[in-house]
């Protein structure tokens, strides 16, 4: 996961409700791994990644239990705030200029749907399609392949902004335009089914801009 | 492995050695694992790559055998030639103006080296650090550790075109400008040594600049 920089993500969350420190860390880390484990603008691991809770209780509310009403309710508050400070950094990327949801489906495991999904996120190729707005199936279809995850080529399909571009493995014509207004947008969303299983995982990204390059190699001159 | 632009790497050899196809076939794997499978230009695998060879048998030698004279001489020789168009591939990779060759040393396994050794070579914040030719030690070490191989931190050591930046887990002091001049040569070596066993893999990668975004962006345009 990346912080851009300053190889380092600090996020602090705080909370007046009154809840279980086990339970909390629980709720947690269901949330991060929804959220900050989902993005990436590089794929370069940062070093001193940490996301913290801590609860004051100053609520006064009735403690949080497992079952009790305000289990739910504070659980998705939390990963709606992870998601929301997540996709902050992917769109903060260096030089991002537009950013991209990739939801495997089909996965044979979830290990499976995950590689997939941050092999097409972290592609330079991919990433500098999405840079150009182009709908390239091939970038994302060798990127799932070369994973490593179980993949049917036969029953795979890749939708780019609603747009099927490539379905039982195969392109489909006359579809280019509609797919290219869907690749410039600010935000593009890319569907691809592995048609190997049930499992789904769900990468954002952001494209590879001159002004990463820029960024990250004259930093010191 | 990449081949740039088509997505296609094809290598035909021939030679008029008189072989037997068994023992050709085992000396074009190991040729091919110390050159083709130790390049990458952007980590984005190629679908559909592919090394042959071809011996004619016209040079009437007696043929060779897996202990006859003319086996090292000829094993060598494809060593060679699979080392010297590997290494075009890279020289020619989208955009390069600097090669890279990574020395992982100490890995605990072959693998481990191999992972090490890729990640560096793959991580798109140390290559463009290669690209503004800064010796960023920080880079290098990260992307060894996020590559999943096995690492002694307090070992670890990183050597630039000969000058030590890093030893004993710490940056070294004063080889700044030394150890910069390195980094703007045509073609830099880096060595890192993981200090957790014996096994080392070499691989070859060059920078990312404005220019690999520029072609793999605005090819359609």
């Amino acid at each position: 996961m990346i912080a851009p920089n300053m190889a380092t993500m600090l996020a602090f969350i705080t909370t007046d409700a009154a809840i279980d420190q086990p339970l909390l860390e629980v709720m947690l880390k269901k949330a991060v791994s929804l959220s900050f484990n989902c993005i990436t603008v590089d794929g370069h691991t940062s070093t001193n990644d940490m996301v913290l809770v801590m609860a004051s209780g100053a609520a006064d509310n009735t403690p949080i239990k497992q079952n009790s009403p305000g289990f739910s309710a504070l659980a998705q508050a939390l990963e709606d705030l992870c998601r929301d400070l997540a996709f902050q950094i992917v769109k903060d990327g260096e030089g991002a200029t537009r950013t991209m949801e990739v939801t495997v489906r089909g996965g044979a495991t979830l290990d499976d749907a995950r590689k997939a999904a941050f092999a097409i996120a972290n592609s330079p190729l991919f990433k500098c399609a999405l840079h150009g707005g182009d709908p390239n199936w091939g970038r994302i279809i060798s990127a799932a392949g070369y994973s490593g995850a179980a993949m049917n080529p036969a029953k795979s399909r890749v939708v780019v902004g609603g747009v099927v571009i490539f379905d039982m493995g195969q392109p489909v014509r006359g579809v280019a335009d509609k797919a290219g207004e869907q690749m410039r947008k600010d935000h593009v969303t890319i569907e691809v089914n592995m048609g190997a299983g049930q499992a789904s995982f769900v990468a954002w990204g952001c494209d590879l801009s001159n002004e990463y390059v820029r960024i990250n190699a004259e930093y010191h001159t």
